[in-house]
């Protein structure tokens, strides 16, 4: 994670620039990058894509997304920078021949060129492929595949051949935007920079930990893409198990690449195998029905514009995970993630342990036990929760839970929230892997997720619905019940 | 510590009830617990004093006291009730015969009766046999001794004893209004109540403890008084090391007075004794010379009215002391107090260690350790430190140590902190000794300063001399300085 090659030139060639994600999130992160003097001034953007577009269709293009998605407002002289950066190149991406054009773009300088694959995953390989036959990889050169890499293990490995064939490994940037996240990476900063937290991140302290992705949207409008998903491969299979792995990894040597993809790919390794023979006991699934959302109702799943109203797909999971190892054994992880649930809505929750002996039993009989609040959205930032004695003559001992604030944006004033994608790229540029997904890591995380679908496949259950509008099934509130233990609401 | 009695009622005595403690304090104390009706509605505030005064004298000088030191403000119902229970009775304390009157008074009615000693401790014989003369003491009475306690062990024996013919130690509560503290109690909620302190509380987490109990005042006109005692016998041998007991003792079983005094006596007794052999290695002694604070010249201790010329007295003390059992060993307590220092300013800092390695050396070259910060004064509150990350791209893992800050008077708004002698004159109407020193204790505490000021003594060096308005001599901050650590400031 050094910044030591900030200034290398690159070509970034986006593969789908005309696309969603590159309009809202790939060409807003260049232009902070680029504000914020961290682009080389020889770096060019190369958009590619289907249709035609001149340069200064394109240009407009730009101009109009970036209007609309730079919250802050856009500098001049940046964006004069910026627009004369851009190149952009028409392509039918399974047309091999058509990658020559490229290369008249791309000449063979000295600059490091970053593929950003923007496409849906299945024409990966046609793009590596195209790459390779007009001699536009070199070993520097680096690509970036966005989620989903495939739908289960077994089409996971074939798109990551396909791009294998051309690319090694550590020329191979998998995104998952969730380690982007200003908070995701202070995961790593709270765990090892706080002897109070190190000493206490284990079996012996920690009773468990909660991770809620929750979001209020509903399908908005991909229904046919999602059905194909579900939340199971949608949410868990990638950033929740991200999420798992930065907790409960050991703590790593170092901050290289090397070093915490090992220990993250170990945490994903020795999670417990939830399988045809425990999935009732660990899972549930849900799919939300009709319901009411801030006062106004809102359609359930199978009524939404699209549906098909026998569909059986899941847009609710909850699971108890478990991770076989020393440091977490007895320590369950919950997981709940769903679409329309009251409110965005993420947050991890340590649970430390109760205190064993409780000797304010007179003004509290059931001491809260510490809890560290780690909010991805809204609002990211940090909460600790302790017990303090609450002043007054009342009672001696009277004694209460504070919460001790660490929000980001009201401690960091004017200090813009990075986003992921801002990091991520800068990552990319960099030549840095420590935020980026291994192939190990992915195939271990489908391993793990594959045998729960299939699990979920064989009993042939309909998922539970829930109300729109609700935080899930009841059945979710029992997994965490039965064991006595409830979620933070 | 349960409130179940509130309701008893009390005769309450004060012996010195003109003097200045009972003006300032005492007086005030029992009106605001009258003020949230925990007087019981029969209970009398019987003033004892030498001066010939009649009751409507007496009520005047209440009520211009309370005027002058109660902030809030008089409630006029309260003041009302409260002169309504003032009685006033003349006598000279050593007087034998003189009691009588008193029996007079304190007929032999149901009440608790609770003698507040607030006169020189020298008289404190006199008053007890007086008492017991005019059979005015049962076994349900109780009385209160304020500091100090003796000059030395043996002269504090002699004191104990008198009181001890006449009163069992169950029924003496020895005032040490540092326990009555807000912050000073919520140490045992801050140890006890959270996982995350407790389970690093000992030698295996914690580097180093600092207690600062500074003062900006000089001697205040009580020269003889003070040059009599010095800063050991006045602030060390009682309050910081009722600071120090609460930090170190073993976990009470719960917080019965026999609990908590057992415990803090053998954190006292497992002191390391400072002698002649070691004392120029673990103390420093200061006195005040001529300097400014705030801008202003004040003189020297030296130069102060009334001032002996040649008086070796110490106005600072800086002691590195250190708890010889298995929690504490090779844990240092630094202890720092003095007079006419830069700010009114108590604080103790629990210096957690280092973290053993250090993975983001490349932004964050000595990661700070985590610390606990308890404010006494000014502005009571809690301050824990620890490191997150700064927000923002321009390095990935540019990280802070943030304070997560529990400010009493912030936190909870408009709610009084509450004098610690309002809390104290509650415990020993409802017979609670938890928070009175035992007299094992105290004379754990002789021995341990007597071993010092013998030190002292016997090397005959003149006490360090620092500018008034400076944080002590140079000598202090090398104390630390040997070890590799620092006063934090």
């Amino acid at each position: 994670m050094k910044n030591s090659d900030y200034q290398s030139a690159s070509e970034i060639v986006i593969f789908g620039a005309l696309g969603d994600l590159s309009r809202r999130k790939l060409l807003p992160a260049l232009y902070q990058l680029d504000l914020v003097g961290l682009l080389n001034p020889e770096s060019r953007i190369v958009a590619v894509a289907r249709q035609e577009m001149d340069a200064k269709e394109l240009t407009e293009f730009v101009v109009e997304n970036l209007t609309s998605f730079v919250k802050e407002g856009l500098d001049k002289e940046t964006l004069a920078r910026f627009t004369a950066r851009l190149v952009y190149q028409q392509l039918d991406f399974k047309e091999g021949k058509a990658y020559a054009k490229l290369a008249d773009i791309l000449a063979d300088g000295h600059s490091t060129r970053v593929y950003y694959f923007s496409t849906p995953p299945a024409i990966y390989g046609d793009i590596s492929d195209g790459l390779k036959a007009a001699k536009l990889i070199t070993d520097k050169d680096r690509v970036v595949m966005e989620k989903p890499i495939g739908h289960c293990l077994e089409s996971s490995k074939v798109i990551n051949d396909q791009v294998s064939r051309h690319f090694n490994e550590n020329q191979i940037y998998r995104i998952d935007h969730y380690l982007g996240k200003e908070t995701v990476l202070n995961l790593l900063v709270l765990r090892f920079a706080n002897s109070l937290l190190t000493n206490n991140w284990d079996r012996n302290s920690i009773d468990h930990i909660q991770i809620t992705v929750a979001e209020s949207v509903g399908i908005e409008g991909r229904w046919g893409f999602y059905d194909d998903a579900g939340q199971m491969r949608d949410m868990v299979q990638n950033h929740l198990l991200q999420i798992l792995s930065l907790l409960a990894m050991e703590p790593p040597a170092d901050l290289s690449a090397e070093s915490i993809r090992a220990e993250k790919l170990k945490a994903v390794k020795a999670l417990k195998p939830i399988d045809r023979t425990n999935v009732k006991d660990k899972t549930v699934r849900g799919q939300y029905a009709d319901g009411f959302l801030n006062g106004s109702p809102v359609p359930g799943y199978l009524n939404e514009e699209g549906a098909n109203k026998s569909s059986r797909t899941e847009t609710f999971v909850a699971i108890k995970a478990e991770i076989d190892n020393w440091r977490w054994k007895g320590v369950p992880f919950y997981l709940r993630t769903g679409k329309r649930m009251p409110a965005k809505h993420s947050e991890i929750v340590v649970h430390f342990k109760e205190q064993p002996h409780n000797i304010f039993k007179d003004s509290y009989a059931d001491l809260p036990a510490n809890k560290l609040t780690i909010r991805l959205q809204p609002d990211e930032g940090v909460e600790l929760q302790m017990m303090n004695k609450i002043p007054g003559i009342a009672n001696q001992m009277n004694i209460h839970e504070n919460k001790l604030d660490l929000s980001f944006s009201e401690t960091y004033d004017n200090q813009r929230v990075v986003d992921a994608y801002e990091r991520l790229m800068l990552e990319v540029i960099n030549g840095n892997q420590s935020l980026f997904v291994s192939r190990d890591e992915v195939e271990a995380a489908w391993t793990w997720a594959d045998s729960i679908i299939d699990a979920w496949q064989a009993t042939n259950e309909a998922p539970k619905p829930y109300a729109a509008g609700s935080w899930g099934p009841v059945a979710s509130i029992s997994l965490i019940a039965r064991d006595d233990r409830q979620w933070v609401e």
